[in-house]
């Protein structure tokens, strides 16, 4: 299968050269590097979606990562360009789950699937914080329709 | 609770002085930065039960991470000392669940819970590798007794 | 100035696109990242050349990292692309001297010049080894010419 | 040598474990990653010093890292601790020089020789700070003298 392909349903895609040094000392790239270009994805499809983009300066509202993982399915090794697709599987009040791909241009095949949970907080108000509408018709417009909902 | 009492049942328990790089730009450190952690705890293990220490050459047994994942609890800022707690939570016949616990030395409390499945592969002949009986003595000596079964 | 005029002198250019992870507490990339560019220029420059690519094995010839340094002239922030230079100033029997220059494309100026010696290894015969006239010639061909000598 | 005399001439020294995923594809130490354990030593020379401890919000005033260098000395391999030793070199009005040693307790050697230099900043108002008495009185305490003078 292409990698565009592989990616279907992934309605944002980032792609990421491997540096030599995402490799550890098995010569694969290193679990923890996944989680980097995970993020690295998470962040091409918010600004995709042109809407809950990062504060860095810890005031306003963000996005706060409640939990993350990866299954590994081949190992990845310089030099390599990656495709890492991005999408949200479900949608609740404050609260999303997404999910990532992670798609080997050398190999041509799937080299890790990987999840996350993410929450809007408002650092000002110190609390969840439910997400807009304009948040909400982002990511329906990118994922194609309402994802199923998720529970609080 | 003391730093020992929240790592109560962790057999083996690893201590990492955070780096300042470790923190991202949001001023904690980066989720990717806590599997680097979760894996000096799974190394720590295997150091202390003197079995499935790791393979750099490729080549005879070795351990390989089918999946990871962590929660997040607290950020940690540097400077911080934080204890990983690790465990094997399961014992399968060729494969093992494990679950690591970070506790922040200066918060006091859990910063996050981590697990992994770890699958012992047979470089040499490519497949996976049962678990020898000296490999599952070792984890049932540190577990103070065999872990639950684990399916294939 | 341009990019490409920005870099003229250098024949070999890695692009690199900044991750998000890169940057530190400070919301700069972090002075170490800059290292991980500089590798990734230095192992472009020799895929280029079609010599001197990495023993991983840790047999047969290899180049070691003698030294390495940076000077810093803008800081950079995600999101950004960088055009990494790479030449080698100087060459010497078995040694030679590369110099490094990071391009901002969002700033459209030099983010920092790098600069390392490079020593040609035999694992095998565990010691310094003189460049052959492939190598030699390879080098030359991409500078245009031969670089300055280096003394041992 | 003990770790002690290596280091002798060297008023801080921070010790770091070696994590795993700290070596690349060559089964040693990245030559990155010497420059977050240089960073780790200069934090804690200055958080010693009581002094230019790290501005987080871009506000204030703040250490500015102008230049490094690093001579590799020996491989490094996990597992390992690592003391590197931080003195400042050269004192000027706004900036000094700062060497830094990386000694190997599994080696009894030095892994590497490093160097910075650092300009202090005043983020308000946009500009190089003298640095106050009281901090020329903190190096000067520590480095049990005045160091030689920089010239800005």
């Amino acid at each position: 299968m292409s990698v565009a392909d592989l990616l279907h349903g992934f309605p944002v895609v980032t792609d990421i050269k491997l540096l030599w040094a995402d490799m550890d000392a098995r010569a694969h790239v290193n679990n923890a590097v996944y989680f980097r270009y995970f993020e690295a994805a998470r962040m091409g499809y918010f600004e995709e979606a042109g809407v809950l983009t990062d504060s860095l300066a810890g005031s306003g509202r963000g996005r706060i990562l409640a939990s993350t993982g990866c299954r590994f399915r081949a190992p990845l090794t310089y030099p390599d360009l990656v495709s890492i697709g991005a999408r949200v599987a479900r949608l609740g009040r404050d609260r999303f789950s997404m999910e990532y791909r992670a798609v080997s241009h050398k190999l041509d095949r799937v080299a890790a699937e990987g999840d996350a949970l993410v929450v809007v907080y408002d650092y000002d108000a110190g609390r969840k914080s439910a997400l807009s509408e304009d948040e909400r018709a982002a990511i329906c417009r990118l994922e194609g329709g309402h994802p199923p909902p998720l529970e609080d």
